[in-house]
């Protein structure tokens, strides 16, 4: 027996056992019983109750003890001590950001507490188009945990005279997406807020490729002065609220807001901050949710959407309040309120036993316990074994020329040089204008400098050997080159190195497995994560992941690297101030013009 | 010009224009200025804001004066000393109840701040099945105010066995109706809960075409009991939450509370008792909206959603609160949460001003001014006098037999009678077995016993001569009969009096009209208000309507009358206890059954 969103029927076929079985006619499969209960409807929690699950689904909520007047349970959990909490449902994310697929994501998911997940594929999409999208699909069908999508909205997410992607999600493509996929919810969030505010056809085309068929628009936007027009555009939602004033501004808007809590190490906790309307301004939470957005594979495990529901309540927010903004609030802004988030009659029995900590213990998924005592169970396990395969063109994503030279012509005359400033946290990486005198060797400029290279090289087989070189100040890198075939968006090869021959063992050690991220010093691989599925995901299970991820970090970490991995791949990212590289050469942003190396 | 819901495009065509509005490059339509704002979404009220409006939408909300630092919108509203608040939503009225048509309630909602109500139009579906309800659905596209549907559940109540209706919707029509009719937006109040509980296949197919369909179901039940199985059936509101425990079961059990407020003279007004789990208990009102359900033509006007709105203020609750269960949350509870219900960007500007005591002075219905210091404006009045006309059909639904003895064969011996008492509110309608000896006429008989005839007649020609006699006691009336085409929900005809005589003119008087409620005198019509649209409705303006229906009321209280017209028209309703009549006889509930008249 494997475990997945259908294992459940749907509610329309069940309604009259369930009945019966509430009305103590018929056998609950199940009853959780002895625990204090967490309503997210009336924000309250209750002692001494019990949960009787049939089908898959909540029978009814009862006093503890109350089975024992009717026929009995076929199995009853001793809950008692506990907590019972609808699983989570997080609003937003990215599967292909944890390097893994959504079957073994499912596995982080569920031990922590996420029964429901609304993931934007629009990384596999800038690589693999429609096709991208669907095999995820296929994969998240087969997964333990339930996927709905936001279809990707902004594939590529400049043009193609400023990077060459993988995919190209036309209004049409992106109708038809919503057209034969019912599990496609919502328009994913549309980046290009900037031709939205502005008016951009196709950027509306696409919008209304949603609004046309009922669908809410997910956003994604800085800057206090595009809230009003983004919001009028019919976006719904935005995660990129990161300061208190911007978060205020959008919830009078009418968008709801995603608090994004994540480990405090990197840039994406803006939750401290974008809470304060409730905590501090008197705005009601009703609008707010929590999501996670983007967790490489070991912080996936280690900061869930549990963590960030408890962020929530360590920023000022009662536990029961902060528990309904992690499920009902996202089920009710992609209307599935009446399927999940809540321990109402009929619902999904998605449960959480948790202790007094709001930490998750055990899990139940569709009823099935999946995680007991914070350990999978042998279900799960099975389920996990049986994962979906990508088809094998998602095998063979990276396609390079050959004959490339991976550094760039240095200077015979005194120039300026257009550099990419690196800074913590790795966001707006600064434009840095570098006087260069020549020099005999390389390696004297970089090191007066503080400079590395950085080379992007097209890998869809869409240009004919398409490469850009560019100079990174202070990223740090000493002896050897770090690469990854993950370079948001398009997801061309993105080196970065001190010399060649390094950094093409980089390349190289990408290309044998298809993707991967790795580090080389001094002429030896030290780190290497395989990401064979489109060059943005493993096949393997997530504590293998994590586990390649962290011996990553450290090897990353011991050659210098002054900004992680995670804002490293966004260098190519030409959404972003001030100055990126794609495989067009340098952009500066928000000009949206190329920019040469030297001037 | 005239104006309904289709005056507004739809979002997806506008979300350019309204883009360049918000953001200052292009014209507004209209600028409410210098008002206070009531965000729904935040649950505040700010000072000094704009509503920037366009293309019938809200392209932004701003800070007063803003506009003038763009282009000069065509018109600017001064809004000074009042607050703009959204149009109220109503998430379960009955239009047939006010006693007019769609496009003439809609003059009643203007004037009382609604502008979106959720009609479940049972009682035309129990006349004219579909074609009735179809005709409504034809009526409400051409009113000046959104309208969506619950599509009828359960017509008829109860089963051809205990009563002949004119509608009969089986599974299939209800399926078609949702497909057909994109504004039919969830099923109607499921008023057969002993059944649903009980697990009956036709209640649980009718339950099934909305779930499959993903159309939420709304609900109708009394009884805590009642509350697990019916929630575990997918019912997921009611309005007929009428003490404080079961409306704190119900929000528990994951089903919007609807909280009924009404003319607190009638049994409506259980919004008192039902707020309390909000006030009382430290429940979250987040689940919780208001409603009126029924209003006859006069308090249509006296007792609009704005009052059940501010008796939610005077029960404890904050006027943003208030405010928000009173729009944003009945649109949200339906899906429409990003189209009407806040100011938000793009939504409908369906907008009021509001003086500080929460009552309307103006509204705008999609961003055109309809009523201006609390009267209607010419453009309202220009719609309202090209109302829908409906089909002969439904003017044409009153089909008696002839030849009826209207008064029942006296007792030739003694003996029990069952007959139906009469008491204050009017729902609850008790047994009462009345001994009585022969006599040698009836009104020796009806006065020692406080007794007077009650008749059902079938009018939908379906049934030859259908036709049951019963009696009533402590009914009041004096000398004369009182007689309606409108007798939930199967809209028999029904009379009352104390002679055949007068119940005859009251009969013919229904007759000839096609439809009305009569009070008869002495032989003589005392008032009269004709309903000749399936015998349910008017097609008269509203404030004629509401002018008939005082001087009705007047006549019906000095006929002695002890309980109102519209607790006398649920006399023939065989779903609530204990004892009711149809045109099939006396009908015991919840046992279901028939009973003779004498014993």
């Amino acid at each position: 027996m494997t475990l997945n969103r259908f294992s459940v029927a749907p509610l329309h076929a069940s309604t009259m056992h369930l009945a019966a079985v509430a009305g103590g006619r018929a056998t609950a499969d199940l009853v959780i019983t002895g625990a204090r209960v967490l309503s997210t409807y009336s924000e309250r929690i209750s002692a001494d109750r019990e949960i009787w699950v049939a089908n898959g689904r909540i029978a009814a909520v009862m006093p503890s003890g109350a089975h024992r007047k009717g026929p009995a349970p076929k199995a009853v959990y001793d809950a008692r001590g506990g907590i019972i909490a609808p699983g989570l449902v997080d609003p937003h994310i990215h599967i292909e950001s944890s390097m893994v697929t959504a079957c073994a994501y499912a596995e982080a998911a569920l031990l922590n507490g996420t029964t429901t997940i609304f993931c934007d594929s629009h990384e596999i999409g800038n690589v693999m188009d429609v096709a991208g999208v669907a095999a995820m699909l296929e994969d998240a069908r087969l997964a333990p945990l339930s996927i709905f999508l936001t279809v990707p909205s902004t594939v590529p997410a400049t043009s193609p005279e400023l990077e060459t992607a993988g995919g190209d999600l036309t209004p049409e493509k992106i109708g038809a997406l919503f057209d034969k996929w019912p599990e496609a919810m919502a328009l994913g969030e549309k980046m290009d807020f900037v031709p939205v505010a502005m008016g951009d056809p196709r950027s509306h085309a696409i919008i209304a490729e949603a609004l046309k068929r009922n669908r809410p628009v997910s956003g994604h936007i800085y800057g206090r002065e595009f809230v009003a027009p983004y919001a009028a555009a019919g976006v719904t939602d935005t995660h990129e609220a990161i300061d208190r004033d911007i978060s205020n501004n959008f919830v009078d808007a009418g968008v709801w807001v995603f608090l994004r809590g994540g480990n405090p190490a990197t840039p994406w906790n803006s939750i401290v901050e974008a809470i304060k309307p409730i905590t501090e301004l008197g705005a009601s939470h009703k609008r707010f949710c929590v999501c996670t957005d983007d967790r490489d594979a070991d912080d996936l495990l280690s900061f869930g959407l549990d963590w960030v529901v408890r962020e929530a309540i360590r920023c000022g927010m009662k536990p029961e309040q902060a528990w309904s903004m992690g499920s009902l609030h996202g089920a009710t802004r992609f209307g599935l309120g009446d399927e999940i988030g809540g321990l109402g009659g009929g619902r999904r029995a998605d449960l959480l036993l948790l202790d007094d900590s709001m930490k998750p213990i055990s899990t139940w998924y569709g009823g099935e316990l999946v995680v007991d005592d914070r350990k999978i169970t042998p279900l799960l396990e099975e389920t996990l074994n049986q994962r979906y395969r990508y088809p094998e063109a998602a095998y063979n994503t990276v396609h390079l020329p050959t004959g490339l030279k991976l550094t760039p012509e240095l200077p015979t005359a005194p120039v300026v040089a257009n550099a990419i400033g690196i800074e913590m946290p790795g966001i707006v990486l600064p434009h840095r204008k570098v006087a260069i005198e020549p020099a005999n060797d390389c390696s004297t400029i970089l090191e007066k400098h503080n400079l590395s290279f950085v080379t992007i090289i097209e890998r869809h087989g869409k240009s004919d050997g398409g490469i850009a070189h560019g100079l990174l100040q202070d990223f740090g890198i000493t002896n050897g080159a770090v690469g990854s075939s993950v370079g948001h968006d398009s997801h061309n090869i993105i080196l970065a190195g001190t010399n060649e021959a390094d950094m093409a063992l980089a390349l190289k050690t990408i290309e044998a497995a298809k993707g991967g991220i790795v580090v080389v010093q001094n002429g030896q691989v030290k780190a290497f994560v395989g990401l064979p599925v489109a060059g943005l995901m493993s096949d393997k299970r997530v504590h293998e992941v994590a586990a390649e991820n962290q011996a990553l970090k450290t090897a990353w970490q011991n050659a210098g690297c002054t900004i992680p991995y995670m804002g490293f791949n966004l260098i190519p990212l030409s959404v972003i101030p001030e100055i990126r590289i794609t495989d067009k050469g340098l952009v500066k942003v928000p000009e949206m013009v190329l920019a040469p190396l030297y001037e």
